[in-house]
């Protein structure tokens, strides 16, 4: 069995630089939720909907930086699920540069209503996240 | 033995909170960015010296999101060293508000050369972070 | 007759500044926007306060970014009003270093109800802004 | 005679919006700085080749916000060249929602070499330039 990734193209902007040149880290984190944003957009459930009565936030990160990415280079995200639990969702966002992998973010998000209370997906949204689950082996 | 946090006051700015009136998590690490920034001005190695010739880029980080904090919350950060290496530096960055811990972050930093190399900290180094070092039990 | 200034000391945080090494002109406007915040702070109408049925969006912005400010700059802001209207209010924000000014932004603000309509200023709140009025010649 | 503007959509994100749920304003300038970097790469002269021995900062800028702009917008960003200088560029950057201007900027860039000095634009820069230079009435 094989999953599906989200795949985005990005290129390295000026205002995602520190003067050392790279990436500043806290720009890959805005990198990263504009890319679960993407997701979410991509797979008919939009942040700007969800927001309306409630919210995901990012209640975990961890992430690895193994390469530093500089002004002008062209990388490619990758997001897949890790898991998909009750009103939770783990996600897997990888950059790969031309010659090595840059980052690797592994995030759980949590589905909350506006009294912030979890609040389970419902079935439209965990077909819509079944092919993007990274396959057991 | 004992050891000594780092710890500074800060507000919850308008700057740093999202749609849902909360901080939104990429803001976090720039407040931990300035975080880290101000211990090492406060034990006498300002990022803009060490930035001539190298630099500290954070290569790993694990932040556990506690609860949200809102516009106008005062949190108390602190900081402490969990391990100091030959270039390597483990920090534990924690807020906490009147209430709750809000978050706890676990950084990796690498003290590195102008060709990106590990550079070990010198010996004034190790002995200013050394009182910030958490004592083992 | 004079007026007086309300003023804050900043250094140049490594997270303010872009590959050239100088403050990236967007950061500007977030210190630019929390030194606006500190003043309202400061007259004792907090901006979470505001919020909670309104705002103060900033409607227009005209600056000059006379010399550029590196990592590690100490810088002293000021901010005055130059305009008290119904429910604007005209703000100048200048940043001096230690030889040059770095730039000046004079603000339009406009107080607005929940329902973004405009909101004239309280009768304290005129009260609280008069100090920091610019005296004409 | 006609000109050419350079145009792009873009969705208001999560990440631009503030606790009022419309795009925080020095978003607007990171915003407009992306926009001046896509234009220098459309026209062949990439920022990341312009930054190796100088670079372009932006030295003024007026800004009027005619209208909020909120989570989930789909805009229109155009941009336009208001004067070719020795060394300068004027640009202006207007944002269209479905029914109303949002913002429109003007601001002043500066082509300078890498000891910050003016630096004047090339012959096959001007060339590049000139289709979206505004024509004068």
């Amino acid at each position: 069995m094989t999953n599906t990734a989200f795949t985005q193209p990005m290129k390295v902007l000026f205002r995602h630089c520190d003067p050392a040149g790279v990436v500043f880290y806290p720009r890959y984190f805005e990198i990263i939720n504009d890319m679960v944003e993407a997701f979410f957009d991509h797979v008919g459930f939009p942040f700007e909907d969800i927001l309306k009565d409630g919210g995901v936030p990012t209640v975990q990160v961890e992430t690895t930086f193994q390469a530093p990415s500089r002004h002008g280079d062209h990388l490619t995200l990758s997001l897949e699920l890790t898991r998909v639990g009750t009103a939770s969702l783990g996600v897997s966002v990888i950059a790969e540069g031309r010659d090595a992998h840059r980052f690797s973010a592994n995030l759980t998000l949590v589905h909350i209503d506006a009294a912030h209370r979890p609040k389970p997906w419902s079935d439209p949204m965990r077909q819509a996240f079944s092919p993007y689950l990274r396959s057991k082996q």
